[in-house]
């Protein structure tokens, strides 16, 4: 039975001063939300490194949780989005090009209680690897 | 360059009651952060949905996070665990037998930020599962 789907993204080359600005993290989180029709449980927790490190931000949604990473000195940012309900794919790609000046974005979906084993998930990630080989910039 | 390794778990079979017990999750939550040294930020939020409904609890990390969602109604409980660092393997069979009684478990695990393509992170979960498909009891 399948509870939830989750993608997975990883964002290259991005601008590292934004990867150190909670506000651009949350932004990022608050168009995703408001793309899909998401809806939030409390505020979030956000939690800015010191120094020259980066941002965590994690979220509950009734659907489930949308969490990030960043790492300005990789200049790389990692994002989870859990969703216990279909939704439309977001356009990661696009939207974190634009945020956070990503050059490349990594997305991977995996079903989340589907199968003992992980035969599906893993056609989802091939299907997707493509599908992102195509679309990255 | 990786950022990081997240495990993806799915435990299935559980007790209903457990998975509606917030004490007992954040049981498991506790465990794992004693049992692999990791250090926590903040408290953690958690939230009960109503009446038969599950738990989700999502808890910062100076090393990442941990996550997690329980489905009662098919008995049913997912875990995210996102490292920045290099840890040992947890047991997570045997623990969530033990503490929600779950039958099966599957593990996935995944690197961040490694590849521009999911290439590697395909190659460790085929690997994974041929160990989860003699670790299940």
């Amino acid at each position: 039975m399948t509870v939830g789907f989750e993608w997975i993204i990883d964002a290259f080359d991005a601008d590292e001063n934004a990867l150190r600005d909670a506000e651009k993290l949350r932004a990022v989180f608050a168009r995703v939300i408001s793309d899909l029709g998401l809806k939030t449980i409390g505020e979030g927790v956000w939690h800015k490194f010191p120094g020259a490190g980066g941002v965590t931000g994690l979220l509950m949604l009734t659907e489930s949780h949308l969490a990030c990473h960043t790492y300005p000195e990789h200049r790389t940012a990692t994002f989870n989005l859990y969703c216990c309900k279909t939704r439309p794919e977001w356009d990661w790609t696009k939207n974190l090009a634009e945020t956070l000046g990503a050059k490349q974005v990594l997305i991977r979906k995996i079903e989340r209680g589907a199968e003992k084993t992980s035969s599906d998930s893993l056609s989802e990630i091939r299907n997707l690897k493509s599908k992102i080989a195509g679309g990255a910039k």
